[in-house]
């Protein structure tokens, strides 16, 4: 059993693509002897935007404070769906995604990632 | 994509094992096509418990609100940790855990939990 508590880490700022005003912390990973999946906080400040994004694993999302857009691809065509508090979403693999805080709040949401390794 | 809002589902009762008072909402899982690892909430009321589990699969926790004791077995010693919000906790395979709620708020967590096939 691992335990840390989210206030205690400092984040980072994501500067990976075309992630902007987006900061992470990494909760459980490899570190923690989590060998399967992965658990994250996203941060992203009002006007910033994570990374568009496609990988074969999937993401699943919940949303713990503030609002945003979530930009997804279905059949060559642009998808926006409006995300709050409480909102839970499932990013399929291979499935492209970008998440988007226009609002005047911090956006705030855990991502859990599948390890690479339990896609093959 | 797939996306629902944890507070349009209405929680159901667990009377699995030991489980007292203990609601549970499925978020994301197979009706969503998520292969490899499942979202769920639940809500232990005050004097509640989760059931005392054991498995192959890895859990991955947040809290999201009210206060708890977990409780996980370590070289044949039982191991009590307070749990609060924002905590995030990594379950590992096999490790026997229980979550109590001992306060007189409701305790609300996320638990992620990997697909039994994910391990063999």
């Amino acid at each position: 059993m691992k335990i840390i508590n989210a206030n205690e880490i400092n984040p980072i700022l994501l500067e990976k693509g075309t992630a902007k005003k987006t900061w992470g912390k990494y909760l459980i990973g490899d570190k923690d002897g989590a060998k399967k999946f992965h658990m994250r906080i996203f941060i992203v400040e009002p006007g910033g935007q994570t990374s568009y994004d496609q990988h074969i694993y999937e993401h699943e999302v919940f949303v713990l404070k503030g609002k945003g857009k979530l930009v997804t691809i279905k059949d060559g065509n642009k998808v926006e769906t409006q995300i709050k508090a409480g909102d839970a979403i499932f990013i399929e693999s291979n499935e492209i995604h970008q998440i988007f805080n226009e609002g005047d709040e911090p956006l705030e949401f855990i991502c859990i990632k599948g390890v690479k390794e339990i896609y093959y």
